[in-house]
């Protein structure tokens, strides 16, 4: 009998959701605001998270397995990744968006096959023209929302407001701006620099709002806008961060043009994504959010480095380069 | 400013979920039976599967990144894992049990926080006495449980049949058994033995279908039997994958004990399930697979090798050792 193949990549493959489902529960709880505080033993954590005695150490120890949590005798403490990143008192805290995947995503995305049968999103645009502004019109929704994408934003934020070139320029517009979570991030790192937050009326007070909590008011302001109907505001730096995504093809070139109109010679476009690698076959988070797109818009899809970087050189940039971040995207760079 | 650390492992992790469904979809349209026969380019898996242009390559680049399809130039082919596995027309398809998940465990693991909450099953059962017969009824859903069991049971039983020192026995029993998918393994490498599986009255015909497909009708045959009720059948070698996890430890010891006093001296039990690693640390499938059981079962857990090895020895067993199976499950061989 020939040695069969080990089923082992199935077998975690198909377990993924539950692991997921691990993480979503802990954030759900506060597991890693309460452990930010100190570690704790299971009785303690029990008491301040209300679980039951009886799933309580298979939860925590799935968290120790899956990297989430740390565990030294009795006691569990939280990782450098998840105090950083999951503790809600911190303003590095993206479980925002996680909660995202929680309460929408894992039940959109149940209908997967669907949408791949049809090529047609599975949410409540299924038909018709799609519309953030009516989707969004309740104001718990929108902050639900905002909320969220500065958790999905902020890794890159931080990268991009170190990593980028920003003492050669003094002004910078972030378009789609959400709470405003990289213009934030940019100011806080380089206080030569003045900044615009574009985006829809709604977003205003969010923006504001969250903006004021770091004492940036004087530097950040909100300029009220729609990315399809004005033109882009002028600025020497212009970021677009998982907007192109959204669209189909002509919308994204659409996009780019405006941007590359509105920039001053020498002026840089950042677009940061979940870039897929240029040959496809590696970076899965890129990929899935491709499939996110298919059930969440009309004709939205991710795309590659080397996909963004030719467009950029199509409408008129002179260079465009992709460089990683520090997750799992990665920005390209246009320069007029 | 100090650097952060990375976010990947929590991207990663809360990506997770939406790779399972990749996976769940590509085995529902029969994608790698359809690529055993041979590669194919996207068009051709398209009119095949019944898919929708728009999704098609992000979906199949998707699975070359989770190394479950590989891609030479446009034409995708199945891995040795994905073809000797989820080929519908193989008889070591495990994509039955996949199914459970797509179908049912992705639902019902949604509701994990309120299992963590309570210590209440989230399923049909959620109040009252549990009662698999109940629940498995309609001989459709009864089919399916088998079938997936079948699948779930494989690489496992697989491997028992390879590694255990048949030679030195020639009886055996598999102790709710389903479709029979151990006996099958063991009698097919071991034409010196006889062997039995012992289920509830309704899984009779289920069992005699697939034990016929195989030709295997005269060595191996079906007791009718609950585990509960009666005494387990006398043979040489007792087997119970995937049982004890479904019970509590009362439950659990109770069923140990009838296997010990069903055994003739120097027979020998064999446990296999997800074992959790001893230092409950590793194996995030055998952990996973306790936290399902807490959503579907009253009292069900998961348990280590160092657990089982020692429950066994408390009731009488003389040995009890643990050894790694072929994918994530393990078995626990109890020496009388």
């Amino acid at each position: 009998m020939n040695t069969p193949p080990k089923p082992d990549r199935i077998q975690r493959l198909s377990f993924g959701f539950m692991a997921s489902k691990v993480l979503f529960s802990a954030i759900e709880f506060g597991l890693f605001t309460e452990l930010a505080e100190g570690p704790l033993n299971p009785g303690e954590i029990q008491k301040r998270c209300g679980l039951h005695s009886r799933g309580v150490r298979d939860f925590l120890d799935t968290l120790v397995a899956l990297e989430m949590l740390e565990r030294s005798g009795e006691v569990y403490s939280n990782t450098s990744e998840t105090d950083f990143y999951l503790d809600r008192s911190k303003p590095t805290y993206i479980g925002n968006y996680v909660d995202i995947s929680r309460l929408r995503e894992y039940q959109v995305f149940d209908k997967l096959s669907e949408a791949l049968r049809t090529g047609e999103p599975q949410n409540e645009i299924k038909s018709g023209d799609e519309d953030w502004v009516d989707a969004l019109a309740d104001p718990g929704t929108l902050r639900f929302f905002l909320r969220g994408m500065t958790g999905h934003s902020l890794p890159s934020a931080m990268a991009i407001a170190k990593e980028f070139p920003w003492a050669k320029y003094r002004t910078f517009a972030d378009i789609g701006t959400a709470e405003g979570c990289l213009p934030v991030r940019v100011a806080m790192a380089h206080p030569h620099l003045v900044g615009e937050g574009f985006d829809l009326p709604t977003v205003r007070p969010f923006f504001e709002e969250y903006v004021a909590s770091f004492g940036l008011q004087d530097r950040l302001r909100f300029r009220v806008g729609d990315f399809f109907k004005d033109p882009l505001p002028a600025a020497d730096v212009l970021v677009m961060g998982m907007i192109l995504h959204d669209w189909k093809l002509e919308v994204k070139m659409t996009l780019l043009k405006k941007a590359f109109e509105a920039l001053p010679s020498g002026g840089s476009l950042i677009v940061y994504e979940h870039l897929i690698d240029d040959e496809r076959r590696k970076k899965v988070n890129g990929l899935l959010m491709s499939l996110l797109m298919l059930v969440e818009t009309q004709g939205g899809f991710d795309y590659t480095g080397a996909d963004c970087s030719g467009w950029m050189r199509e409408v008129g940039f002179k260079e465009a380069d992709v460089e990683a971040l520090i997750g799992v995207e990665s920005m390209v760079v246009g320069i007029k």
